[in-house]
């Protein structure tokens, strides 16, 4: 038996169930008999470079079930791709506090992050259990049927579906609202979980796996204006053009005018945190169906990520279950190292159970939405509500009344 | 004893509980001897001038509570003020279906309306018992304590920047959050009723009540970033110079920009719907503190009125019962007309009761926080926070591990 402590960080953008995996670390942890301390590095790998350390040992059982509860990293995240010498920092920590056993919660670079700690300590003979533990609201990691934080993603953002259609009945126009998602489709798809036909919004969904026509676009929304006398949209903040660059900077270009938002240092536009995107859809719509329209776009930002007063209770729970497997996985004999997943079982109550797949089988690339998921130029098919509505924990449908005439 | 029908309206931007009021009369009213037919207009006066009526006698219980729960007006909105042809078009529609008690659920408008209506019908020899049922997430009007559909949006605002809070915290940087209240600070102010202490966003509040001064703005955020590495700040939509001129009019102008966002019929500058004031101010930061720093701004738009599943259960009881009292108000001996509002009752434990006040004291005129929720050039007191905290059924704060030092 490997002896020694272990330590936990988180990374990438929050979810508002990332610190049940947190708490289910500790949890299973404190139990280990291979385990001597429980400890924590602020946000993530710069932590762990710093010997920036705590102990979550000793934390009472009412703080671990309230942080739980806590949306976004308790112990602060960070985005930082680690380098060879970063790691090599990195084991000096591991070496100086005994820590045997590295966990990484976040999405495919976390894991890739864990993949090339493990690689290094071997490299400098420090002998090292590696695992990751899935997040992201972003649904896009490979191998695991779906990721922790998701599931109340999806969840909050078919209620405010669900809020602004009816807000749409109420004072008609055109309503685009644009969800986050750079490369997959997942989260604008939830839009669609609580209606209930064709009459209930969103009645046009624009994903990143199909290429996006501002053409098409607005003969779509001219058609559902047409016929409802409004029209809610979901808008994906990836959509692109058939050469895969973001739908903002074609336009930018094309018009002449400043590219709304900034650059990234990876030279990306930035989508998030800014209405750009929404905006500039919102003056195209007037721009070709005409000005008297009433037109107005949201962008739901950080709500999607951090709204901690709708959280799915299905994702909460098995968020806290990859944690606990995490650390039974890490202390067992099958695995050095590893990222959890999880896989749907049959039946039909929805469950589901962990497995560890190796840590490069998630790490690097994404998953997209499949076709099996997706209707057309635009849209979802029944198969990907049968998928997402479990996850969410459920979606109950507006009501209407049955008004007779008079 | 008057007796005919009754019909009921709902008026301007919806709440989501504004649906419980219409349930409230409809329960009310199918009991009252006096009230032969329980009627609505769809889309409000627009409806009544029209005679688009639906009758609600029959609707079943089930189906009166889902639509309870329902936000946004069931029976459709509008945004339309009346003249002297258009009241006499609807006392056509009044007389026709003998309708002798008129309900209308709105804000200072709808009100005005209300008083417009009674003031016709008596020129037209037509009697008639016209009630205003109050409805404004704004929590704008006169006379009440507070309005049904703030309490509800209070609570989302304070639960969004709790996330927000953690989110920021989590990866640090410089987040703005645009706040509906075009005149009125009340929606804005909610988003610190999270907070437990200074380390908690929002660190900085601006309030439409006060002047909105962009060097003061800088200097603030500056010293708030220097002292905890990130800065969370809620603004208003409503933010302007001394003369009363909004935020991003002023700086278009200065900037011999285009003005971002669109005028609505009356001249007056777009502001929700569009990301336009948060983008403009991210950019403000950035150019003023340095392009280095992360700065996001999200606008929380049509979500902080329409967002169903974050429901406020004392602002749902109080929507219900003011709709209930302006029946039973209507069929009394007391009152021709009249505005329902809230008054707090003495005690411990939060309660209120309704009461009647004239049409003219509500209509027209919006009510401003009053300075003794106003701290300074920006921010609110505790004593804000002691008449709101009740009335959006309560706020859990967030949670830290403790963290005990390796």
């Amino acid at each position: 038996m490997l002896k020694g402590s272990a330590v936990i960080g988180q990374s990438g953008g929050p979810t508002v169930v990332i610190n049940q995996s947190l708490v289910g670390y500790i949890e299973e942890a404190v139990e280990a008999e291979a385990i001597d301390r429980v400890l924590g590095a602020r946000h993530g790998v710069q932590g762990m470079m710093e010997g920036d350390l705590v102990d979550l040992g000793g934390e009472p059982a009412d703080v671990l079930e309230a942080v739980a509860a806590t949306p976004a990293a308790a112990l602060g995240s960070v985005r930082h791709k680690v380098a060879g010498d970063d790691v090599a920092r990195m084991v000096e920590t591991f070496r100086a506090h005994e820590i045997r056993y590295f966990f990484y919660v976040g999405g495919n670079d976390t894991a890739e992050t864990a993949h090339i700690v493990e690689q290094q300590a071997g490299v400098q003979n420090w002998e090292m259990r590696c695992f990751h533990i899935p997040k992201t609201i972003d649904n896009d990691l490979r191998v695991t049927d779906h990721c922790p934080g998701y599931g109340s993603a999806a969840r909050f953002v078919a209620h405010a579906f669900q809020g602004d259609d009816r807000d749409n009945r109420s004072l008609r126009g055109i309503k685009l609202n644009v969800c986050m998602g750079r490369h997959a489709g997942w989260l604008t798809a939830a839009s669609t979980l609580g209606r209930r036909d064709d009459e209930d919004g969103p009645h046009l969904v624009y994903l990143p796996e199909k290429v996006f026509d501002p053409e098409a676009f607005l003969a779509d929304v001219a058609e559902v204006h047409d016929r409802l006398g409004r029209c809610v949209v979901a808008v994906s903040e990836g959509i692109h053009d058939a050469d895969g660059r973001p739908f903002l900077q074609v336009y930018a270009e094309r018009s002449g005018s400043a590219l709304a938002g900034e650059e990234d240092s990876h030279g990306n536009i930035q989508l998030s945190g800014t209405g750009a995107l929404g905006d500039t859809l919102a003056g195209l719509v007037k721009e070709g169906l005409g000005p008297e329209l009433r037109v107005r776009a949201d962008t739901y930002g950080y709500l999607q990520r951090s709204f901690p007063a709708d959280v799915s209770s299905v994702d909460a729970a098995e968020a806290r279950e990859v944690g606990r497997a995490a650390v039974r996985a890490a202390i067992g004999d099958e695995h050095a190292s590893g990222s959890i997943a999880l896989r749907r079982l049959e039946g039909e109550e929805y469950a589901s159970e962990t497995f560890v797949t190796p840590l490069d089988t998630v790490a690097k690339h994404t998953k997209d939405m499949p076709e099996e998921f997706l209707a057309g130029d635009q849209g979802v098919t029944p198969a990907f509500r049968d998928y997402a509505m479990p996850l969410t924990g459920g979606i109950r449908p507006m009501a209407d009344l049955d008004m007779a005439p008079v």
